[in-house]
């Protein structure tokens, strides 16, 4: 019974993807193509109405939202420690984890797809530009993050283990490139997301996703 | 050593309110105006930086975001059972709170506040138009596991026992009025969350934020 992850490249299923290959555990990854809209299709919508990725199947179970995917691979595979133990330490990294999926991740939705929160092309352009400022001060939280974890000898954000905080910061930071944001304007996160995709289960994840990992553009002068 | 939470009435907050009530512990519950945007000074921002509620404090440890929160108190009172045990009932349980808390309360707050997603006043009018139209299927899909678990006979959302699920339904149904939704045309979700207002804990956190359950007003005709 292997284990199946719908994800598509570049896209927070970038999260769980990364922890099968720590995991090092036998799973297949099944590309969805966004761009084509095979989320919103029929069939996708038969394993998940909500037509989103990221979906882990486990024998019978679909399981759907990063949060409790997360949870569920750090219960299958407790060797990896991808979440700490202690539940004050765990309530922190959950408190990040959920501040990221709730917060800072909607916010770069509204930059990419600003049509999910209207129907009127000018409202599109409004939301799309004011979002995509309001990105900067929560990459600079993660900035912040990233400076006390190197200031504490910490190899990664959520503690002594690779975990789906760095897998979700390395998502967020890239996402700031199409939304105009200069990794290097964050040097102590822009280090950090380097060191990661040098690790072997981050890079096999990068490979099959075909991803680069600045995506910003400057301005034309 | 008593907890705090710091709460806004009808806000978000109140899932964890109803949650310190069931657990029966002692706690201080301070109200936070929200309205007048006390959530927003130099005093709160000490606090809470993001500026938001809920805070939940015990001795030295100062803890935002619902799903933290949840599990932080789920570990306190482990008696309460707020949260199920076995590992695939809690990630199904962690898929809903994390689906309410990233999808259907931020719908909501584009519809209550959609200055937080445009400086625009023209945008602002069709994000708060667009988003209480994508409530209603929200609503619909808690209206489904309302169904449910009156099938299955659970009393509960998320099983056999009052939890964060129950609380973050009753909320997310009340804001729903706000949004010109009428809690009736949900009958198996207006009918539980008509029940959960009876319980105790629930009946004292109502009454504590001063809420009225239906807040729905019928368009003039
Ligand atoms: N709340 C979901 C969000 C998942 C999500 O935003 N998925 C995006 C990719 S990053 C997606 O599938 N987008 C395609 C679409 O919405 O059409 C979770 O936490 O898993
Ligand atoms: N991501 C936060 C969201 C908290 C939130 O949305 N709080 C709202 C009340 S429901 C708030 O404090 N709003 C006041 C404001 O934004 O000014 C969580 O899950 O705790």
């Amino acid at each position: 019974m292997t284990l199946k992850l719908y994800f598509g490249p570049g896209a927070c299923s970038f999260v769980p993807h990364t922890m099968l290959e720590a995991a090092g555990a036998p799973f297949e990854a099944v590309l969805v193509k966004l761009h084509k809209q095979e989320n919103l299709g029929p069939e996708y919508r038969t394993l998940n109405p909500r037509g989103q990725v990221p979906v882990l199947v486990d024998g019978d179970e679909v399981i759907t939202q990063i949060l409790a995917i997360v949870s569920y691979l750090d219960d299958k595979f407790p060797q990896c420690n991808f979440l700490p133990r202690a539940a004050l330490a765990r309530t922190r990294a959950l408190e990040t984890l959920a501040w990221m999926n709730n917060t800072v991740h909607p916010t770069f939705t509204h930059v990419f797809m600003p049509y999910r929160f209207s129907d009127d092309a000018a409202a599109q352009a409004a939301i799309k530009r004011y979002n995509a400022a309001l990105y900067r001060p929560m990459l600079e939280e993660i900035e912040a993050m990233a400076q006390q974890a190197a200031q504490q000898g910490r190899a990664f954000l959520g503690g002594a283990n690779f975990g789906p905080i760095d897998a979700y910061a390395l998502t967020l930071l890239r996402w700031g490139g199409f939304a105009g944001h200069d990794p290097a304007g964050f040097p102590a996160l822009w280090a950090h997301v380097q060191r990661l995709a040098e690790l072997p289960p981050v890079a096999r994840a990068m490979a099959r996703e075909r991803l680069q990992l600045n995506v910003y553009q400057p301005p034309a002068a």
